[in-house]
């Protein structure tokens, strides 16, 4: 999580980083990030992988400056291009019902397997505007365009932050025009800033992929905070390599990694309008990524860790969270294990004993048999940290100063096993604080 | 909100009470209880109910003590008999899949239209505690059929509190003992102090009902706090009548009250182990309630704006909540509004707005979108407080001071209009703030 802000790979490191190494991360680790990226010990990062200071993949240049639309003048504009025409890529996005105008556009005007560019602003979500708020998409593309020297259909536009308010354009295409200038292979670290709303720290790595075929490079940045979804997580999430990879493989692979990450988490249970995940490939490695091959499987395996681990950095900087739990429930059916860890992982009551370290199990009882109606009497188990507090529905004596110790660490692990077998589900959740309250009771105003 | 703790209607007040006419209401007013049991705009009381100070309706006893639940001392055990031998009932109860032992053995043992006494305890759930859950359930049962001298199928067992603790049943049974010494036609205000648990006031009312047939008597008691569903809403609620109702009649208005009350509230959207209403008749009044009379429907009205007021004292007793919203949905699908109702009704966005006095209206547009996947665009509407915010989807312009200045107010309402006609769905729900948080984050430690 750290960054020479130069090159693009050639300041390989191995584990986390030393304080001397770093130069725009020192910030950023000061408020909680963490050092290393592969940091939550849920997530293998694969023999394979090794994590670099900096840089995008070959064929990639990125910026970010500040155009106006955060008070702070906090950077608040993104852009980021593969100059390769060859590029390939895809996309995927929220499926709320009112969708935010830069999602629209992007889906409708933009052939997803073959997106060259993505501009972002921070701090407005171009939602719930209108026509007018499709015409200032339609804006921020077209300057894209100019700027990057791709054609419009080219450019992917996402936007976030408030919801409802009408963007000021010109002055974001102003900044459109500004970071053009600024664009550079290092430029990651920068964008990664311009695209956070309320998240703590910015979110990108940086990774080198051994692969049977050759070397490829894989980076991304992502932000997140709150109105996380239960289904496909809010946040916008950026993924750049320079293997080549056919338009059909950068849709499966995003397709299962996204399942496996983005949408097994919850901050908040909210869906946002603007939710975007893009995987851009500009082939500039030379290495190919085919089918059914070795390398296929070694890429799929080193993205999976990559955006589980985005997506675990997600929840740990969900607004205010102190700490992640992980639930994982097995049993007969699996629309009902996933609507038992979703219900556990959205509970208010479950997330704020996370938040006080209280190993509640009751709560989770209580979650369990409100996404399960009917069922009682149930056989219900429950584990914290492994240790088993409830067996056949009912407490199971168990040393409970030492379950407190456990639950004060940042990731708490719960198992729960509703009856049958076969059927499996997992979801990582942030907990419910006083800076969750602190940070959504007066955000507009 | 108060009671003189004697008789059984003879003090009658109609409008709020001065402060030298309570006796054990003065606590609950400091702590925020309303005066004057109507209190929210949003209720009508019929013409023909008049408030009481206090007291049960003929036929009724009840009594609190403290039997050593609750470390503090407080009353924790409740218990309420009706003296009449052809007294009728009704019940509703939560559908959770991991019941509470007294839920199952109050809906496996009892006859639910016969029900003489109802016996509490708060504190502890006696819930995911299994067979010895299930045999102090019956012991608190057989304990209560020998104090109030009814047989032990005659008697509802509810409890309250922290879920997976096994019940200290010899202290329970203790209590029960001498619980019964102390049942007095105005015991209702130790009552409904001992079935507490967070709340921060004491819910209870006494109501003189005009039928044409003749003057009854209506009260109720109730506790909520956390663990509010979005279904049935959990807590326990206690009505009693002396009017003589048919078991199939107060099956009827309690079914179409609960369906228009505690049904449509919501604090934190969890459902509970316990959740519990009973209606009690005990006939004594001699004024029968026959179907389809017009004693019936205003007996049915003054019900159902009792339950009403209830149930919003619930929401505004909501764990630390400072505010109540009142979410209004019309559109065409009855299944979509009332998904989208509750959508908004649950979001945590929405509630810390509701709780930060912040009418951000972009969160309502995210929740409407959340509960309708694949539905945009939207011609969605969005009026808070009467003002309109939000129109075919986008941004209206409005006075924002003033409507900053209308959701300080103690009760906030939203106005939402999807697509279509004739369907209309109405949620209360709770602010959330940093009390829920505080109240939460260390409850069983």
């Amino acid at each position: 999580m750290s960054g020479s802000g130069e090159g693009a790979g050639e300041d390989r490191v191995s584990g986390p980083l030393s304080a001397g190494e770093d130069r725009s991360g020192a910030a950023d680790r000061a408020r909680g990030a963490p050092v290393g990226f592969f940091s939550s010990r849920w997530i293998e990062s694969p023999d394979w992988v090794t994590e670099l200071a900096g840089g995008l993949p070959r064929g990639f240049r990125a910026a970010g400056v500040a155009c106006g639309i955060k008070q702070s003048r906090a950077l608040d504009l993104g852009l980021l291009v593969s100059d390769a025409p060859q590029t390939t890529s895809a996309a995927r996005f929220t499926r709320s019902g009112t969708l935010a105008a830069p999602v629209v556009r992007t889906r409708q005007r933009c052939p997803l397997g073959g997106l060259r560019a993505t501009v972002v602003c921070s701090g407005n979500a171009n939602a719930a505007t209108g026509e007018r708020g499709s015409e200032d998409a339609t804006k921020m593309a077209q300057a894209a365009a100019l700027a990057a020297g791709v054609v419009e259909s080219e450019v992917a536009v996402a936007s976030t932050g408030v919801v409802g308010v009408p963007l000021p354009i010109e002055a974001v295409t102003r900044g459109i025009a500004a970071v053009a200038g600024e664009l550079r292979a290092g430029g990651e670290i920068d964008f990664a800033q311009a695209i956070r709303t309320t998240d703590a720290f910015a979110k990108r790595v940086s990774l080198s992929v051994s692969l049977p075929g050759g070397e490829v490079l894989l980076s991304a940045q992502a932000k997140g905070a709150g109105m996380m979804s239960p289904k496909f997580a809010t946040l916008l999430c950026f993924v750049q390599t320079d293997a080549a990879l056919s338009p059909e493989t950068c849709d499966l692979l995003l397709g299962v990694t996204a399942m496996r990450s983005f949408e097994r988490i919850t901050v908040d249970g909210q869906l946002s309008p603007s939710d975007t995940v893009i995987l851009q490939a500009s082939g500039e490695s030379g290495v190919a990524v085919a089918p059914e091959t070795e390398d296929e499987l070694r890429f799929g395996e080193a993205l999976d860790a990559l955006m589980r681990q985005l997506a675990l950095l997600v929840v740990g900087d969900g607004e205010g969270a102190r700490r992640v739990g992980r639930v994982l429930v097995s049993g007969g059916d699996s629309g009902a294990v996933d609507g038992v860890a979703r219900a556990v992982a959205n509970s208010p009551l479950v997330k704020t004993a996370l938040y006080g370290g209280d190993p509640n199990w009751g709560r989770i009882s209580q979650a369990v048999g409100m996404a399960m109606p009917g069922a009682a009497p149930m056989e219900l188990g429950i584990a914290i940290e492994g240790v088993q507090v409830c067996e056949r529905g009912a407490y199971v004596p168990h040393d409970a100063d030492s379950l407190v110790q456990a639950v004060q660490r940042a990731e708490v692990e719960y198992e729960i096993t509703v009856p049958g077998e076969g059927a499996n589900a997992e979801v990582f959740f942030s907990d419910l604080g006083h800076e969750y309250v602190t940070v959504n009771a007066d955000y507009t105003t």
